[in-house]
């Protein structure tokens, strides 16, 4: 693989990156604010295998969220959708992320998506494995072979610290649990779960991961079909629906592209058929997308016409 | 316009069609309970002004909820997106389509988005009009323009049945009055909504309105731009994340495509650049949408890939 | 009934009168900002027939949601609990008076209980009478009998302000017609409540009502039985667990008797076999109740002992 | 002090045990499953410091949610009501007692009542004490002081059973520790709470602690002051308001007295100034409360009028 500086990238990256000035590093996970907040970088990483990139692509960061889609994919591909869906939904919620009180009102009580933390926790309580270690190493792999880096790893001291204060979603866990959605150790799923938000890339190789949902779940390079056909259209469906947290009918409108963000400032954009993209920009709007990164998928819809509408 | 019967439809249509045993008639609206539950009809409307058919395509049945997107579309272009975007928000919801009780817990109190009753009921008092007269008139006219019948109209004897007990509606619409969401007379705004809703065509004309979104906003046989582009897209957009009611998820999964359905049992689809559809089938599933109907798209995805994920 | 002026009550009032400059008068139906915000009266009628007050206790006020306690009285009295609580629940709730969401969330949508709107809508709702005018009428005869009275009157300005502002207590109706928990035109109802709510009275038979209560149903005059005993004792339990809006719980602490407050910033205390209170101070806390009326019950409580606990 | 069997109370006993066969064991702990579905016993603590029982007095039962009003009393008197009620409010609500969802609806989201369990899991978060051994042993011996029994201990069996499937209450204390409601270790909270609730007890020995609070915190025989006046007093309010779970508002109508009931079985009864009361019976109605412990104490109300209102 041989990855290019793009001038005209670069163009938009200079653009965007005023943006990240009225955005915020996120606070509730401490090692999170260590993050500089005028970063912003890009890559493209096109179905025929070449790539380009914009700003400091080197730089890593943990997924966060955006490990949901690939907790998600994983999981269908291991366990069948049969099974994921009898516990978590295909729907669209206006609530926020983190929220709660759905479980209670709605009877079963099965979260709606699996884009939301409760859905997430679900999925991954559905890893399979005959323990701990075995479920994480697995998971890992599947990572690096959608990313082609051997290397790929989790951050561990932002893993202790996401696990130390995940007071929220241990509760949605205990709550999921005394419902019958989640089955299994509370704090086995914790661990698992704060690993998988703790893996670190960079740009580049979240464009490839990208390129992969975006040829239908295969390998660009290598042809070899990583995720069945199926499985990728579902991750990509609820990329559109739910994958902006609350403002992904409002990304959808403005961008209209396949997309998942996390509270690092990462995003993940598909163009079905087209090419898969990596952006960071620590800095967040109020909802909790990178700010910059968003206005970036913004400037480069309006000169590729990424929109799938 | 010359539309063609078609054997290959014809087929999808056998094959959907018993499925529709397993629906029931939307009992809410008294007169939506006359219509023959095993009726399946379906046309497509391609860009280059062809189309086909199969079933009764003559069939008439009332748009219902279909007209969410057109009112929409009717009043972004009329008034701009900004006004409307202040007064209805852009983010799917999980609730259902009738809730109100999200209104009350969300601070501003303006509804999510124009697919649920309580935002469509924002944008038909938004339509504008020295009176009610000229309200209906015009936005009629911009459905005629968009089918190319001049002949279209509403059921008057459903009209008066849906406005005289749509209590529900008129709940929302005074909850919505006192938190300033909604300016004007309530009863007048009824009137123009059950109106819209009762506004009859068959699936040819529901098929050739479609081609105008899949068009990006412009007639396929004549070329004139009735919806500007970006209005053209944001519709599109509401489709494929809350057209179907609390099935739009499961939708976009299954088939891949803007849609918008309504309880008459008519879902109007659209591909982009490619065509319109309109579906019709009364019979509903437990979520409002049709289940002969959903099925035929269904298979029609299957045969002709239309998913744009 | 020979009413005299107390010096002690007059000491009590000098020390509660200076909390009203925190408060503030009601906003949301106009004609009730054109009170005095300093004003304090208070009225004790003792089961003996004796009478005392201070302040200007022949400044008279619209009950407001005080009359909520007493259509309830009224509406047991001519059609049975059974019918009245078949359509409203018996049970406090945490959720603010005018509120709708709990209507959708639970099943039946029946209102928890009759002092909030929803619930007090439904008992106006089962007024018996074989029009409006019957229904008003015989109503204001059972005031007029409990105050002894016969002058007692609604006051047209402020019933006319607020029937043509009350748009959330028309969304709770048509919410409720819709669920069948109210039938009748809504209009009319709401004729109904906005005359109940505007009726005129001053502290001194606001406490020859309340004594009423106090006495079990009889008034302590005439001992004649205006309210048969279960029925008051229904009304006092109401007072106690959901009379002060959403400070109930704070008040029954404080205070602990039965009492009812409006947002005209008058207060109905009850303390059974004992005596019937009247305040009025329309200078409202945060919660809706009478700020220096609140504190002038907190310290006669503190002098005469009047709590049940 | 010596107690003696009542033949009038066996009569009302007799009346009301029939009833206990249309209700049901609590199935959601294992242990509580053990019971005899058709027990009754009562017992009644005179200010006198007499007593009177029916029924098989000497059944040992836990207390479950009755500890609930005698945590609350012990950790006011322990830190004062300042520092309580700012983690916990003082209201009623309409919401079951094990609800999580208005902690997230309500801002700051502090419990709405100590009687429910997110308000009694902060209760015991704030017991005082060195360590868990020194919180609990306090605490134990302020029941026993109470009740008079230095023997009173908690069912070992029975608290590791509830400690072990407790996963909802697990789910409520990392809410609230998310939100700086609740501090300390989850896992030692849910350790003392399951010992408070496991805490046996006779109906006697429940009519004697009953007795201090109605003898207005005051122990009836040695005439010791165990409980401020005061927090007696708030203790009572809470149990008219909120004691029965969610019928606490039809309990106050048909009997009228403070009252705390827990999933066990148990009711405890308080008549200000006059006895305390202990009921046992175990069979349970949809709401969580003793059917023919309910049926007993409106007997007695019948018989003794101990109504408050």
């Amino acid at each position: 693989m041989t990855c290019q500086a793009s001038n005209e990238l670069e163009q938009l990256v200079l653009q965007a990156r005023p943006y990240s000035s009225q955005g915020k590093l996120a606070t509730y996970i401490p090692a999170l604010e260590k993050a500089n907040p005028s970063h912003l970088s890009v890559a493209i990483f096109h179905l025929d295998g070449t790539c380009t990139y914009a700003g400091d692509y080197k730089q890593r960061f943990s997924l966060q969220s955006i490990s949901k889609v690939l907790s998600l994919a994983y999981v269908l591909a291991r366990i069948g959708d049969e099974e994921v869906f009898q516990r978590v939904g295909m729907e669209p919620t206006g609530d926020p992320f983190n929220s709660i009180a759905k479980l209670e009102t709605t009877k079963p009580s099965k979260p709606l998506n699996p884009m939301i933390n409760a859905g997430a926790l679900v999925v991954t309580s559905l890893i399979p494995g005959a323990d701990l270690k075995e479920q994480w190493e697995d998971f890992l792999d599947f990572i690096r072979t959608l990313t082609g880096n051997p290397e790929i790893a989790y951050n561990k001291e932002l893993q202790e610290s996401e696990f130390s204060t995940s007071y929220l979603n241990r509760a949605l866990c205990f709550f999921m649990k005394q419902h019958g959605i989640i089955n299994g150790e509370v704090e086995k799923i914790m661990e698992l779960y704060t690993k998988q938000c703790s893996i670190e890339m960079n740009c580049l190789e979240l464009a490839q991961l990208g390129a992969v949902f975006a040829n239908n779940g295969r390998n660009p390079v290598s042809g070899e079909q990583i995720i069945p056909v199926q499985i990728a259209r579902i991750c990509k469906t609820f990329m559109v629906t739910c994958g902006m947290y609350n403002a992904s009918g409002e990304f959808a409108m403005k961008v209209g592209i396949p997309a998942k963000s996390g509270v690092s400032g990462g995003i993940l954009g598909v163009i079905p058929n087209r090419c898969g993209i990596g952006v960071f920009s620590p800095a967040l709007d109020e909802k909790g997308n990178s700010l910059a990164g968003w206005k970036l998928l913004e400037f480069m819809n309006e000169k590729y016409n990424f929109s799938i509408f």
